[in-house]
């Protein structure tokens, strides 16, 4: 077995064998296959594409790469969300507390914000003391007395998978569907959870710009679920505006406690309840009703014990940026655009997002929304403010809302999409 | 600028403007731009293609990566020719002495074999003494004095060329015609030769498997040359079985020899007669019969002094393999096919050929050739004579022969394929 005859297999419209597949990811892992060849094989299946079978068997390999996680011994049934990557996306945050309250517990390994899309991670690392990385033990005894984690994934958890994903990133092969279902797959089926809720978003803000995208990459990664005997059900979510009022770190988490505290914006509190209850009946747990964990503050209780056993001070304040900046309404009517990609490249330029991986975020910085699509709003008032620590960057940050803010004459009519577009199962 | 966005201009069949190729050539002669980014474009163009326009400065931005060469100063016209590669292909060897003969320079800058196709200076450096490395200066003193030199490319020519070359060769892409046409061009146009005439092989021994992609290549690297400059002209030539009776280094030096010597095989003649004719006229040089030289013993004058002015001695004995196997025919009838990548690959793998670029070949090894296509065989007479320095490999050598030699009932009609199949201009 040779790279360049795998590489040419694909690039020949043919099918990768379960033993080109195996080597490769093997070879490449051991450093035996060179990026240049792994770059042009995943260029090859970006532009020819791979089955269902071959992508079953490349996600297997990524898996059988490093170790597999096993929270059998909780005694507990488990579920975990997975989402594509938004911009104002803080769900996981209430989420997670929230069906831990419901009695199914949530080992939830993050990630950090790369481009216009935030990080829970970052999210979370606003909270004055809180740590990302735990050992395994750490994340068992914290999974075990608060129902809930949220951590990184350590190092052994699919290292074909992070060692592919820095090398998409530099060669323009991040948007392959095989590849991303592949990726996020590996590592979701690696951490052993018993089931799995994908929101899959569609719109600007989101990898995936239209619904066939989306349903095809959903319907991918619910049947690699399947097949690895993870029940697994995938709704498809709006992103087409910004989820909730803030965009940022701290402003997020900030919300997401609102959330917590039975407030919060609608759409929030909306999408929220619907994956916490696909994620009860992905664990086998009926009769339950999420709603009522967030009105008799039980998941407010769960989340405060999951962010103190991970270090953090739940009553302590969060960061605030040192600047503000407000963006007003150009014009008297109604808001029937305020786009996600818009607001979420503005948040990163603020610097809320980074850049490149080793690159700090800013625990302050972002957008608040002081108007959602549909409403009706008068030259003048406030639309957005922009939070940020390094206000020369201002400029180039409205930059970012050229075009993405639209307001039409007072009385047009508008509906709002709404938030959950399909459910694939 | 940066590479991801050049490649996804190329992933998404975008067309990639002058600045980008300037770019993304300077920055990968630098290394700015990393091998893992360069594979993944060329993957990209292999599968989307380029255009006339890009081909263009693809090739322009490889030639300015290196220094260009300028036989003016010689006072005679130039032309070179450039085989994409065959077996038994030893046309440049009496082709070069042959033109210069007539009063055309030949600066023929030349490559080693890689895999089943044999190198010109491979075949050169069985000549006990020869040379094929010169410096700028003795290049030009030989061509001075002899008329013709076939030497090594410097380093400094087209040296963004020379790192992506060994980098297709290691990503499965080196089929892609932008960039083997790029590649060729660039060579031979920083070369710096007046004109220039292609051999473009179609069939089995061949890159071009048939003739729609090689006309396709002749056509684009006409073009190439044409727009820079160079009176450039293109010949389609069949590959289906070997040049001449032997493929081998030694070997192909000694049927070289008879062809200047005004013997050697039909085929061989020919196109060494054919090419001769297409340099003449693109050098503009008209009136002259290449055949009278090959006649008169000018043709061998030039050999002679060309070979002795890179150190070789023209009368020195070629070396011989240490071991003989004859092939003889299976049945009685008509030879109705030799065909030319199985017999270039058990020539390769009898040591006339390398697998890796710094592995040596052996001077003597190779296949002899004793019966062509269309002659009547004889039950038991031999067809090849197999030589090697390394008889242990026999087996493996005679595997691939496999299904390459056909003998068909006495009596069949069969209709040798011409040497040339078409001509671009």
């Amino acid at each position: 077995m040779d790279a360049p005859s795998v590489i040419r297999t694909k690039r020949d419209r043919g099918e990768l064998t379960d033993a080109q597949i195996d080597w490769v990811i093997d070879a490449y892992t051991r450093g035996d296959v060179a990026d240049e060849q792994m770059s042009a094989l995943a260029m090859a299946i970006l532009l020819n594409g791979m089955n269902l079978r071959e992508i079953s068997r490349w996600t297997d390999a990524m898996i059988r790469s490093g170790v597999r996680m096993d929270f059998s011994a909780l005694g507990v049934p488990t579920s975990d969300k997975h989402s594509t990557g938004g911009v104002g996306d803080k769900i996981t945050l209430p989420l997670a507390p929230l069906v831990a309250a419901c009695g199914v517990a949530v080992p939830q390994l993050s990630g950090r914000g790369l481009g216009h899309t935030g990080g829970t991670l970052d999210k979370l690392e606003s909270i004055p003391g809180w740590r990302a990385l735990l050992s395994n033990d750490e994340m068992m005894r914290v999974l075990q007395d608060t129902g809930a984690v949220i951590c990184a994934a350590g190092d052994g958890l699919a290292p074909a998978d992070k060692k592919l994903y820095a090398l998409r990133d530099v060669t323009g092969t991040v948007e392959a569907i095989p590849l991303i279902a592949s990726s996020i797959m590996s590592k979701k089926i690696a951490e052993g959870t018993g089931s799995l809720v994908l929101d899959v978003k569609v719109g600007s803000g989101a990898f995936m710009k239209n619904l066939a995208d989306a349903q095809e990459l959903a319907r991918t990664m619910v049947g690699l679920g399947t097949n690895a005997g993870v029940n697994t059900v995938a709704l498809l979510t709006d992103m087409s505006t910004p989820l909730g009022l803030t965009a940022g770190n701290a402003l997020e988490v900030r919300e997401s406690v609102e959330v917590l505290a039975g407030g919060g914006p609608a759409d929030v509190v909306e999408l929220t309840l619907a994956l916490a209850r696909e994620m009860l009946a992905a664990a086998g747990v009926h009769g339950k009703d999420p709603a009522d964990a967030l009105r008799d503050g039980s998941a407010m209780d769960h989340w405060r014990r999951m962010i103190a056993a991970q270090g953090g001070d739940p009553d302590a304040a969060l960061p605030v940026a040192k600047e503000q900046h407000v963006v007003t309404a150009s014009a008297t009517g109604v808001l029937t655009g305020l786009d996600a990609y818009a607001v979420g490249v503005c948040a990163w330029r603020l610097g809320a997002g980074r850049a490149r991986k080793d690159h700090p975020v800013q625990a302050g910085a972002g957008v608040e929304i002081h108007a959602k699509p549909g409403e009706n709003v008068t030259a003048g008032q406030p639309l957005l403010t922009l939070h940020t620590d390094t206000p020369e960057r201002y400029d180039y940050a409205i930059e970012a809302l050229a075009g993405g803010i639209e307001i039409s004459d007072p009385g047009t009519g508008f509906a709002p999409m709404p938030i959950v577009l399909d459910r694939i199962a």
